[in-house]
C-alpha cells in the first residue's frame, strides 16, 4: 500500500469481544488500524456521552502489533477520545464499529452503541460504518460478517460515501455459502414492546427488569428486516439530520403559533 | 374538560429540577398529568436503556396532587416504565419532556436525554414534544418557556401532529416580551469540537474530562440556530426513520456489492 491509511475501529461489546477481533482482522487488510474501544460491554447505551466523571484511556496488547486502547466510557466517548487524544485530529480514512453481537436493524439503530459510535465519527466528517451480526452468541462465528465487512470497506474506500451519512450493515446468521447477497435497504418500521418483569427484593419491594419483544409489521420488501429474513446482508444509509421536512409544512399549514394571538 | 386526557411528563434533568415543575404546571392546564422522571440528572445519556440491572420506581409527592414517580434509570427507561407499569398501556394523548435546562438545538438532539425520552414515546405511537430552554441555570426563569410550551401543547392537542414524528422545541433565553415569535425550522448542521482536558491523578496517571465547543457554520435562515439567535423559539419536527434515502441510490449506482464477484 503506497499511502498509509488509518482506520479507526471501535465497538460497544467491549475490546475483548469476538466481533471486534474479527473487524480488526478485516480492517488491517486495508490500512493501519487503531482501536479505541470500551473496556466492558456497553450495549443499549445509545449516543450517551460521559460528562460527570473523567475518562481513562489504557494502551492494551489485545491485537498484537495493532495500536489499541481501552476506555472506561461509552462507544461515543471512545470515538471522541480517539479523534482528540489518540489520532490528534489526523483524520482516519474510515471508522468501523462492531462487529456487534446482535442485530441493529430497524429501530435498534436508535438504541445501539455500535451505531452511535459510527454516527459520532460521521458527525465529525469521517466515513463510517457500523457492522452487526445476527449471531448473538459470545463466541459467534464471524466468517460471513467478515466477508460482508471486507466487501463494504473495499467499496467505501474505492467508491466513497456521500457526506453527512454513515452505513448500518447487518449480517444474517448464515454460513458464507448461504448468504443470498448484500442489499441496500431502508430502515424497517418496527418497535420494541416492552414487558418489564416485576420481582420483589428480600424486603418485599418491587424492582423491574427490562425485557421486550421486537414487533415489525412493516412488510415492505425494501427494508432491512426483509433482507435479513431472506438471508441477505442489509446496508441502510443513515443520516443524522433528524429533521422531518414534511412536518415543517404540516405545522405551518395547520397550526396557529402566533405568540401575540 | 369533558374527556379525561392523560399527559405523560418526563425529563432528563431529574424530577427535582425547576424545568419539570414548570412543564407539569403548563401540562396540567390541558389534562391529567402523570410524571415519571429520573431521580437524578441524566444529561447526555442519549437514547440509553438499562439492561444490566433492574429498575426501581418510587411514588413521590413532588407535585402535590399530580401522580408522580421517580425512577433510577435513564429518560428512555422512564418512558418505557410509564407506558408499561404506570399507565398500563392506556395511551396518553401526549408526552412532554423537559423543560431542559440548556439547548437541544442542532446536533444536540442526538446526545439529548430530553429528546430521547420524547422520541421513545413517539416510537410507541404517542404524540410527543421535547422542550429545552437556553437558560442553563439551575434556577432558570421558565416564563418564556412556559408561554411557548402552552402554545405548542394547545396546537398538538387541537391540530395534531403527523405520525412517526415528534417535535424538538427550543426557547431562547429572553423575557416573554422580547420573544420574537415561534418558528418552524430544520436542524442546523453543527457539531461539538471536543477538547478533552487532560489531568494527572495523585499517582501521575492521566485522566480526561470531556469539554467541547459547539461549532455551527450553517448560515441558513431556516435553521433552529438562526431562529434562536434571533430570539425566536424554534420547532423542529424530528423523525426516527434514520434512512438517508438518497444514499440508497448512490450505493446502488456506484458500488459493486455482488458477493460472488
Amino acid at each position: 500500500m503506497a499511502e498509509k491509511r488509518t482506520i479507526l475501529v471501535t465497538n460497544d461489546d467491549g475490546i475483548t469481544s469476538n466481533g471486534i477481533a474479527a473487524l480488526v482482522e478485516v480492517a488491517s487488510e486495508f490500512g493501519e488500524v487503531v482501536v479505541v474501544a470500551p473496556n466492558s460491554a456497553q450495549s443499549g447505551v445509545g449516543h450517551a456521552i460521559t460528562m460527570r466523571r473523567p475518562l481513562r484511556l489504557r494502551p492494551v496488547k489485545q491485537f498484537g502489533k495493532v495500536a489499541a486502547y481501552s476506555c472506561d466510557g461509552t462507544p461515543v466517548d471512545c470515538v471522541k477520545l480517539a479523534v482528540d487524544k489518540v489520532l490528534l485530529h489526523h483524520k482516519p480514512v474510515l471508522c468501523v464499529s462492531g462487529i456487534n453481537h446482535g442485530s441493529n436493524a430497524s429501530i435498534n439503530v436508535i438504541y445501539s452503541g455500535t451505531m452511535s459510535a459510527a454516527m459520532e465519527a460521521a458527525i465529525e466528517g469521517i466515513n463510517s460504518v457500523g457492522f452487526s451480526s445476527l449471531n448473538y452468541k459470545h463466541n459467534a462465528d464471524m466468517d460471513t460478517a467478515q466477508l460482508v465487512a471486507r466487501k463494504v470497506i473495499k467499496n467505501v474506500l474505492q467508491n466513497g460515501l456521500p457526506k453527512h451519512q454513515l452505513l448500518n450493515v447487518n449480517i444474517p446468521n448464515v454460513k458464507p455459502e448461504h448468504l443470498a447477497g448484500i442489499k441496500v435497504c431502508k430502515q424497517a418500521k418496527g418497535l420494541w414492546k416492552e414487558e418489564f418483569e416485576e420481582r420483589n427484593d428480600p424486603f418485599n419491594r418491587p424492582y423491574y427488569w427490562l425485557t421486550g419483544k421486537f414487533v415489525c409489521e412493516d412488510k415492505d420488501r425494501n427494508t432491512d428486516i426483509w433482507a435479513l429474513n431472506h438471508n441477505y446482508a442489509s446496508i441502510v444509509p443513515v443520516q443524522f439530520d433528524l429533521t422531518e421536512y414534511e412536518g415543517i409544512k404540516f405545522i405551518n399549514e395547520n397550526w396557529n403559533i402566533d405568540v401575540k394571538s
